[in-house]
């Protein structure tokens, strides 16, 4: 089957690898319909060591189920179903609470041992509690929407639930990627009176308004944090999302949540950041968040994308097949591209 | 009048002082009764650089109200009333969301400007928003609890709320000074199923079993780490109270949180810390905390220490007059005493 590796920094290929197949009794065979490039997967396009052993991408994904182990329960042979972008138990402790993030025997996509999502085919472990069956066929409308529940949807939607955004709330987001985008989304949808979208990129911005940002900040660093304090009489916003990561976009974060606020923080850490006392602890503002459980989420989220209420499938700018994934990445590292959709 | 005076590291002075007075409509007189020397008073005990104007010390205290200006309405001369640790409006943004310790309007007690607690009267600024008169008076049983509201017991009661303590978690408090002690009581009080306490001094430890501690963990570090984790199955605390603020202790509270736990931190951090990515991020470990709004937590906590449920003045281990207060300094910080009443 063909299925995407990363041998480097900006050296993608798509290759003939061994087809997937049940392993464990717990294992369902996937074959995909659907995938996504996702902006993490940049992170290593832009600084993995050459290496001649390629590693498997890709943890968005969708597809029928085709096979599944004897002891799989939840999902069954000719199911339409959809993967989170991490594989959990769905029975320990963390699973039962809701952060199959922290899964006690979950694990990652890809890399040298698994598969990867940007592939025809995944062998997906512990799938009564990775998938989650879509009561609608691969064909439907809605079917961008249901793919972001894989990842960004979710990571969205995380980012403004630690963030403690509520009816009434000035929110705000760093980062006008996808995940910023769909926190968009998630902070309208939980009730904020405010939206301040802090972006540079014109395209992503105007999505962003369509969304529900209400402000857009295209400032960047002191005069970002100058920008935001103007526009809340001084104080900052109750709610922060930082939806990218780099130590400059946590500072901004960390700076624009006012006294009592909090910040949910969705962007995975490129740099240590020490948050400065005088406007986090000083101001008993809340740093929460972390990688989004999304697997706890789809139910939550899936009926407000089968009756249309969002549509953050519109986060897709671009859909390629498997043999257009490389050209993909190149795309969304060259800000061509806001999420590209990958189709079988 | 005499007063607490701090003229450098170990340079702590009761001298005459000019009385307090009334300067604003909105002030009352307090004549105080009792006060405190706090765990963080210790602070510039050990770093303030030599100076030759005194800080006015003390920021606990509890006294009779001798005069009060023309715009003074909840307070009246002759109550009996305790202070918090930060004056404030009670009528800001932030006063009304409970967060009084980001009041708008409010300060801080002492410093060359105000009058501190550890002095016969005090000019309290915005009374109707910083007072609490006390249903007791000044010679009661329980007066050393009533004490404590005005900062310790409200601060262990903060570093329990910001931390989740909830029915039935695991809670571990680092800090075996007063506001751990507090935070010990505020854990149980909370709910609390198992309560770890990280502290080594003996007398202090006692203290917290008799409060509800139910382990003690007297190694630090690493070890400490180790031993939290090997007595929690290997997760960690569901909730953790920081009540040091030296980077180390951060560190283990970190570190000792389980994943989707909580570090509720209020000991005032002395250098920056930068929370290990591992342990927080990607552990969805949420960093609250900060000053205790203890004017805020008054009334909920003091029907329980009138009606005997909570002890929190038994942290009150040495008891002085003004004139004592120089050796209670050095008391505190050789650890010969935990926490030091002055009594008037």
């Amino acid at each position: 089957m063909k299925a995407t590796l990363m041998y480097g920094a900006h050296d993608v290929r798509v290759e003939e690898v061994p087809d997937a197949r049940l392993v464990e009794p717990t294992d369902a065979l996937v074959r995909v319909t659907h995938a996504c490039i996702c902006g993490s997967d940049l992170w290593p396009y832009n600084s993995m060591p050459a290496s001649t052993v390629g590693n498997r991408m890709g943890h968005e994904f969708a597809g029928i189920v085709e096979d599944a182990g004897r002891d799989v329960r939840r999902v069954k042979k000719g199911d339409f179903v959809v993967a989170p972008f991490l594989w959990s138990d769905g029975t320990c402790e963390f699973c039962q609470q809701g952060l199959q993030s922290s899964c006690l025997h979950g694990g990652r996509w890809g890399g040298t041992e698994l598969d990867g999502g940007q592939g025809e085919a995944v062998r997906v472990p512990l799938a009564d509690g990775t998938l989650v069956a879509l009561p609608v066929g691969p064909d439907h409308a809605v079917m961008p929407s249901l793919l972001t529940l894989s990842d960004v949807m979710g990571t969205g939607h995380h980012a403004a639930r630690c963030a403690r955004v509520r009816p009434g709330v000035i929110a705000a987001v760093v980062g006008d990627g996808a995940v910023g985008i769909c926190g968009v989304i998630a902070a309208r949808r939980l009730g904020a009176e405010r939206i301040i979208m802090l972006g540079s990129h014109p395209d992503r911005t105007t999505l962003a308004r369509a969304f529900g940002a209400t402000d857009v900040v295209s400032e960047r660093g002191d005069e970002a944090i100058e920008r935001v304090k103007e526009m809340t009489g001084g104080l900052g916003a109750h709610s922060v999302l930082e939806c990218v990561g780099h130590a400059e976009a946590v500072r901004t974060a960390l700076h624009i949540a006012r006294a009592g606020g909090t910040v949910g923080r969705v962007g995975v850490p490129q740099e240590p950041t020490t948050p400065d006392v005088q406007t986090t602890f000083f101001a008993n503002v809340t740093i929460a968040g972390g990688p989004a459980p999304v697997r706890a989420y789809m139910h939550e989220l899936m009926p407000d994308i089968l009756e249309g209420r969002i549509e953050p499938g519109r986060v897709f700018d671009r859909v390629t097949t498997i043999d257009g994934v490389p050209d993909g990445y190149r795309a969304m590292n060259d800000r061509e591209a806001i999420k590209v959709m990958i189709t079988f």
